[in-house]
């Protein structure tokens, strides 16, 4: 990865909001910045060097990975801590950002604590965040390598859909196949959501039986070298019934549209929008209770939001999720959802399991 | 589980606070406080009512699992902001006490943005995270039953580990046989580090292999009914040196010497010298470079921490973990890590795996 490009272009935009250094604590922008993986580190991104902070446990680790920065090790200090001290004894650095939706009001504190007087703490705009959003040539291989490994990993999970087994067998099932095929892990906890419980649109696979009939919403992703794939695919157990056949198809048909609206220039609202107005012809707009997606890389959530007001435009090499769903409490829900990149042209969906209703 | 009697003794310290509510945002406190397991909530505790605040997605969830708390959900609109609106519209509460250490700076300023003339943000010391540490006799259960399967996972995974199996081929068939035994899923990505790997003190399993001989650090956990678990067991491949077992019987001495440290009264300070002051003797403290130990429950590190310097002191129904480790950059580590529960007289450990060196 291109970590010195990264740390200059972050130099560059440290400049145009007038800030004389960043101090990188969200785990995600510091792995973007300089390599670091663990789960302690911070990293300062001044106009002329960069010094990343780290732990005793993270000695060796940090030592092979890190690029771009110099590394500062105190024994029985914490990262912020060391990196706090260390911007106090460089009173050259007047106005520092922090990135004020990744660091807590304590942590904020700990660095008030120790700053010079003529030194301030400033929220800085979401730099590294924005930069993240648009991926480079070398992350998309990455992306989509983790996305295949997503649509093989389906094929396995119809097999093991059957009335009887409980959710989370599938999920153990899906998970084990995963790890075979060479995810870090995955990349949140899986869902399998079956019956009633599909109505649930954040329905982690429980102890429940799958019943006789009914759909089963299957939302999953891994983590592959450091990056995420999302993808939620909802079948049906035993015959379904025309009800069940034209909510299906109805969610299909949204996701569709939103699909087809992904192109450069659009706005991520107007997405949003293609989804929610194809629902709406259904009277089913009420019961899509959620966005339409969301930024995927290194984080499985990340920027941009697809979701009413938002005015991000797309840009080529945006990852993002499309997922709508339809969700009827006490009785059953739908969603389908892909990963999918823009191109200079439209997108590609990344996440290449069919669509057409599945019975099982 | 009693949401009544924590919700009331979280009042009582409100009080004695001086504030007249409490935002709680972190998602475990929420939890313990309501019973709301889903991924995005807000609690206000106030002097006479409680308010839980979600989003669309959680509407039903919410209405199965909250208790002792109104719930209110605004379309459209995060947790945060609508409880911020809330707050907002009572002005009756001034002392507004938040959760600095859980809450971001961001997040900050979207409260403080809506809040009336005479209402102030303050931050609360940690009232929640206190109260958790000490377990209520109905969590106990649930902690022992999540550290016996861990126990049990365990007899299955030393016999997958072998030269030539992958570290994450062994983390999959323990997280797939976890995911049999009930597990909801791991607490923690599982560590498998084998060979010199070993001696990175978080080394996530890898797709590296297990070499001919030499150490295997395997470090996990489980969730359970919400509850976590962690143990650490290391085992040797192929015959061990003698410098190999001298180096695992001195780790072996530091954890019983600190887990004989661990009773009521006890400052967590003292338990974490005791672990040092063994491999002091032996010149090995050096290489010992993270802290003892952490408290576990519904978090996989909650208060207290085991850490020189810290003054808490134990109590009956603390449950800790007790892991000291040495780690050799480049040649190999060992660690070996209990979770107990303070009793009356001492400490009873939980995860009964064996500690006597294993060699496969």
């Amino acid at each position: 990865m291109d970590y010195l490009g990264r740390l200059g272009r972050t130099r560059h935009r440290l400049g145009a909001a007038r800030l004389q250094a960043l101090v990188v604590s969200h785990l995600p922008n510091v792995r973007y910045l300089c390599g670091f993986t663990g789960t302690a580190g911070v990293l300062i991104c001044g106009p002329s060097e960069s010094v990343f902070f780290t732990d005793g446990r993270y000695r060796e680790q940090a030592r092979k990975e890190v690029r771009g920065a110099q590394i500062k090790i105190r024994p029985a200090k914490s990262a912020l801590a060391s990196a706090a001290e260390w911007l106090g004894q460089n009173n050259s650095y007047a106005r520092i950002g922090i990135e004020a939706a990744h660091l807590s009001v304590a942590e904020r504190n700990l660095l008030a604590g120790v700053l010079g007087k003529r030194q301030r703490l400033i929220e800085a705009p979401p730099l590294v965040d924005e930069l993240r959003m648009v991926k480079e040539r070398a992350e998309l291989p990455l992306l989509r390598e983790a996305c295949r490994v997503t649509s093989q990993l389906f094929r396995g999970l119809i097999k093991v859909i059957r009335a009887g087994v409980s959710e989370a067998e599938v999920a153990g099932e899906v998970e084990f196949a995963a790890r075979q095929a060479g995810a870090e892990q995955m990349a949140f906890p899986t869902i399998i959501a079956a019956g009633p419980r599909s109505a649930l649109p954040h329905g982690r696979a429980s102890r429940a039986s799958i019943p006789a009939r009914g759909f089963v919403v299957c939302d999953f992703g891994v983590i592959l070298a450091g990056y995420c794939s999302d993808m939620t695919r909802t079948v049906h157990v035993g015959k379904p019934s025309v009800a069940g056949r034209d909510l299906y198809e109805a969610v299909r048909e949204a996701q569709q549209a939103a699909l087809a609206a992904v192109k450069p220039g659009e706005s991520v609202g107007e997405v949003d929008q293609s989804a929610r107005k194809l629902l709406q012809r259904r009277n089913l707009a009420k019961f899509f209770t959620h966005s339409t997606g969301h930024g995927v890389g290194l984080e499985i959530h990340e920027s941009p939001r697809i979701a009413a007001g938002q005015t991000d435009e797309l840009r080529p090499g945006m990852v993002i999720t499309v997922e709508p769903g339809v969700y009827m409490p006490g009785k059953w829900g739908v969603r389908i959802e892909d990963t999918v990149v823009v191109t200079d042209s439209g997108c590609e969906v990344l996440t290449t399991s069919p669509k057409e209703l599945i019975a099982l």
